[in-house]
């Protein structure tokens, strides 16, 4: 009997928020003179992956009528005054830098170098706090919207799109009763995911190489912040109870080698890999209902989402 | 022969701040019903030198006249709340945390939790940003003070005491001619302290476990930012040859096998360790002229100065 696994791309995720950004556009240029918000891109590595993902950056964003600046910094050492001059520079809408730059902790203070009104990445401490908090908004009148990392943003709109989000259900509940796992609780990516996971209801069982923690949504009603229980030390076979007991299951792991292994997955669960590498083998959908093996195209187009939502704070602050 | 090396305790240096901190705690009280300012510590871990530095900061900001509430989290997830908690907290004027707490990417996070208004440390983004920049003000009229971070700051305070510096020359140029070496260049203290030694007019040769690098003055006028060269991987050849042309030999690596060889040392050095274990074997004095073997007390100093800009920045954000 033939299994009815099916694979969705992330292209096909991406289209319908590709038409309303292209849309959005559209109705800015009516007001810019005919030009589209400008997005700064900054390469300061010689990485083939980095240079590729700025190459798409600018194609993508070109293609839906924004204007796309790369600027290639030679020296490193001088990508943190190029990064403050575009901060004070009128004419820039957007800013994204193409890490690894350092390879360190410095590219993390670099992160936080770009303003937050152009952080199109939503890198920013303030935007990570806010998602943690579950605070939807950056001023007290909730008219300047707080935005959100592309890659975790990017994963909920993925299971949207896959209706493992209910829309029968009120929203910020409407993973209630699901369960997730996330392979990576990186600072950027999967710790925040787990906690937007959470607060919208869901049991989320997070791992890394130390250990196993499972996120709930807190109890604290004033600050909304979820809950986080440690499970024990990483082992195969807790890795494998909290995967049969998933709903959904999220890898993000950064290495050719690793494939999460098919016979952890519950049978009809929904895969999603968001490393660059292809986490799940090649059976994966032997067991999995839904396999979605990439997530760089919705990531995009979530990043040119927030940098319209970030012109439109700018537009609304200047209106006050 | 007996060589003339001296040994320069720490709390030889600390006494001058201290006798000015005591007074300006004093001055304080007067106008705050004959209460000093709170800090407040918490302690999230079971990590005894972390306890043993809660006991010491209680302990030597009690007897200057502070108050000092230890909160101790018994459940680490917890404690991004309560420091929020805390920045809201009208009563309480500086906010500590004793690292590490989760040991991972996540501290950082936690560090850019406490506001920068009670940041005693200096951690905040915004004070290494200023302090890279040479930025000395959080204001356009330059009223309001940046803080600097805690252990950076004592170094630069221990030189100036150990003549190093020389006020004979301009601010800001005291260290003109001088050069330094760094052995630690941590986003914490070794790369913002080589910054600070470049800005004020030295050269530094920044060493981390990868390479080595030279740090001066940048040319950049509007940034005022140092300059960085890369001089080659990290060697030991590479490491004698810089080390031997420094006036200055500063050591923080924290690990109780590591020794800086006394080889290296320049006849007539001065040597400074930051690391919590003595980075400097016994024969240092054979070739240092002044040695410095810890800076803790320089540095809780240092602390509680911040606490009392922080005060009096408060202060003047009111008076505006």
């Amino acid at each position: 009997m033939s299994k009815p696994g099916r694979t969705i791309l992330a292209s096909k995720v991406a289209e319908t928020f590709n038409t309303e950004i292209i849309n959005n556009v559209e109705e800015y240029k009516k007001t810019h003179n005919g030009q589209g918000p400008l997005l700064v891109g900054f390469l300061a590595n010689n990485d083939p992956a980095a240079k590729m993902y700025a190459t798409w950056t600018q194609k993508t964003s070109e293609s839906m009528g924004f204007r796309y600046d790369l600027r290639v910094i030679e020296d490193k050492d001088f990508l943190e005054e190029a990064i403050i001059q575009a901060n004070g520079d009128d004419s820039v809408n957007g800013i994204m830098v193409y890490f690894p730059v350092f390879g360190n902790a410095q590219d993390q203070y670099l992160q936080q170098v770009v303003c937050k009104e152009k952080d199109v990445e939503g890198l920013n401490h303030v935007y990570y706090q806010n998602l943690y908090h579950n605070v939807r908004y950056l001023d007290k009148e909730n008219r300047l919207k707080s935005i959100l990392p592309c890659t975790p943003l990017a994963i909920v709109k993925i299971l949207e799109f896959l209706k493992i989000y209910n829309n029968l259900l009120p929203e910020g509940n409407r993973l209630y009763g699901k369960k997730c796992i996330v392979i990576n609780r990186s600072e950027i990516v999967g710790r925040p995911l787990a906690a937007l996971l959470a607060n919208d209801g869901a049991t989320v069982y997070s791992v890394d190489v130390n250990n196993i923690q499972k996120f709930t949504r807190g109890e604290s009603l004033k600050l909304n912040k979820h809950h986080v229980e440690d499970l024990g030390e990483y082992s195969e076979d807790l890795l494998k109870k909290c995967s049969l007991d998933s709903d959904v299951v999220i890898t993000g792991v950064p290495s050719e080698n690793y494939k999460f292994p098919t016979e952890y997955i519950k049978e009809g669960a929904v895969c999603i890999n968001f490393a660059c590498t292809k986490n799940f083998s090649d059976d994966v959908k032997e067991k999995a209902s839904l396999y979605v093996p990439m997530t760089g195209k919705v990531t995009i187009a979530m990043l040119l989402r927030n940098m319209l939502r970030l012109v439109r704070n700018v537009e609304l602050s200047k209106e006050k």
